[in-house]
């Protein structure tokens, strides 16, 4: 590189970091007003996140960027990422407490990832929140007659017995509520334990999510909906959005991809292990999106064997699903053994067509996934 | 909501507005400067993906960040999204072209989607391209006559026979090179047709991608790479980075991740298809987790049967591989049957233990892709 090339660059860079500086300045004030447009919805009970004028405003901006030249896709994504920044700095205001005086909420398996966030967002909108974790069943009389809430998150493994042999004596009108991963026999447990209101709930977003905005909770309706609305107006001020179903129905679908992704990730790290495959080298000729699966499956071996053991033994039914692909895997292998390519491409048509107009749609998202992966790269 | 609120709402979201004009006008001025970079870079022959100086920068603007009490990750996020935008743009320009008068390039299969995207960037970089697909053959003779390069990108389960029967007369300096996605087998046949340089190249990504750019490109060396070092360097200035590795070497290492990733993708959504899922259920329940899943499975369907016939079909040796798979998924199965959950817990800490420190990485890093991934939300 000659020194004329090297200076024309330096001086470009010069001005890059100039306008790098103005950007940032920026972004502080975006995020102040965005802040201040938080305390506001606070104050008035809104929830942080709106999807209408979410849309309308990147409708406005995608119009602009066009008639900038700028790609509207790339204002779009920045945007979605200032809004993600946001949504984790609404924390810090705290969120409206929908109902006053409901009493204590209670939250039993509280010393639990999950059962922390729940407790840490409760907090954050002015509840009493009491944790009874499992040396706490002392005092669990004195924490019970003041409650109005209990929440249950306890491994799923005794989910039910501690319903059945912990719970029913809660005062008549308190909301018993939890998050299990499977809805079915909670919800029947809960419903035979206790009179009053019971609610069933599945967060489908790990602990380690920063924000609730956006992120799905399955809602199963036990007994007097509108004596637990207000926890559920509180969870979509959170940000979160609220899809009811039948217990039965969402187990289903749990586990179709539930269970089958729990155990096809341990298989698939499983076999890597037994193959002694080498990850840095898996790692170097990794594309977008070899590395994306690596991750997603090595993440399920940064957790906990125990919980892993609790979701996947607790869901005896979705055994039958698991040994169906179990049974597809050996049909699809038979094909490849006997060299039926036309076979092949005969169930991919098949799945093609049952796949439909998703088909295009899925491979639009992944690849604007795989985008966004290949820009976290650094070497 | 009160009109005292509303009032209020309106007043912040016209100054986000503002600060938005702003934001949108930044962008512009940085895209130009980066542009002028390219330019620069262009007529100079340096590559337009530099990760010091890419990491030099981000580090600068993190440490500013910080001081503003803005995350450092968001700056970077933005950052990164810019620098994809840029990379994007860079075809705009054109490439410089390392080297003069190597003659035509000749693309055989050249209408295939890999083919057409390798023709545009040598074109891009003042190449003259000539493709020769199925029908041409007849005009063979007069393209190698006057061919410097010739690559091979034609279906994988015909590549060896076309390598064997049509291209052992290229001209004795010419360059023969392939794209496929197994290396062995290519590699031994272009050596045995051709006695000139020969170089055997795996893109790792899909013809989808917009910019070569971060993406990686396995290349195998099969003779005389003085002959072909350009073409090598020429890669690297659309961005691209290199990894050498011997064939077996590469084969092995793709039947663990792309043929199971292929095979496993394929039977997940037969599987889905079998069980008569009802997609939109699936999407209403999704979690990040679940969605990124469902897009990469339906992904695959989205694209040619043949071509995924075809690509699991060549590679014999990863249905070894793939029975392996089988045979795990078998034994975990069993583990669950038997309720065995001690054995189960064992093999997951065994593999925990064997992923060692790629297990956090991994568990960060997938956190950041669910994250993106949740921000594309929309409803």
């Amino acid at each position: 590189m000659n020194e004329k090339t090297t200076e024309d660059l330096e001086k470009l860079r010069d001005l890059i970091d100039g306008v790098d500086q103005q950007l940032l300045h920026l972004l502080r004030k975006r995020l102040d007003l965005v802040a201040q447009v938080g305390a506001v919805k606070h104050s008035a009970g809104l929830p942080i996140y709106a999807p209408q004028r979410e849309a309308a405003m990147l409708g406005k901006r995608r119009a602009e960027a066009e008639a900038m030249n700028i790609s509207p896709q790339l204002i779009e994504d920045i945007l979605r990422r200032l809004m993600r920044e946001s949504y984790l700095n609404e924390k810090d205001v705290g969120f409206k407490q929908v109902k006053q005086d409901v009493g204590n909420v209670v939250i039993v398996g509280g010393e639990g990832q999950l059962g922390r966030l729940f407790g840490q967002m409760l907090t954050l909108s002015g509840y009493p929140v009491k944790t009874l974790d499992k040396d706490d069943w002392a005092q669990a009389d004195t924490l019970f007659a003041e409650a109005g809430l209990v929440i249950v998150t306890v491994p799923i493994s005794i989910t039910c017995d501690v319903i059945r042999n912990k719970l029913t004596q809660l005062p008549e009108g308190c909301i018993l509520a939890d998050l299990t991963s499977i809805k079915t026999e909670p919800m029947a447990a809960m419903l035979a334990a206790h009179n009053g209101p019971v609610l069933g709930m599945h967060p489908m977003f790990g602990p380690d999510v920063g924000s609730l905005a956006k992120q799905v909770v399955v809602v199963c309706h036990g007994r007097e909906q509108e004596k637990y609305q207000w926890l559920l107006e509180q969870i979509e001020i959170w940000g979160a959005r609220l899809v009811e179903a039948e217990p039965e129905r969402h187990d289903k679908a749990m586990q179709l991809v539930q269970a089958m992704r729990h155990f096809s990730s341990f298989v698939y790290g499983l076999n890597l292990c037994k193959e002694q495959a080498d990850i840095d080298t898996l790692l170097q000729f990794s594309s977008p999106i070899y590395r994306l699966e690596l991750a997603m499956v090595g993440r399920l071996f940064a957790q906990s064997p125990e919980l892993y053991a609790d979701i996947i033994f607790a869901q005896q039914d979705s055994m039958e699903a698991i040994g169906d692909y179990l049974e597809n895997y050996q049909r699809a292998l038979e094909l490849l053994k006997s060299g039926d390519r036309q076979g092949f491409i005969d169930s991919f048509s098949q799945v093609a067509t049952w796949f439909g107009d998703f088909a295009p749609q899925f491979q639009q998202e992944s690849r604007a996934m795989l985008q966004s992966v290949n820009d976290m790269k650094s070497n």
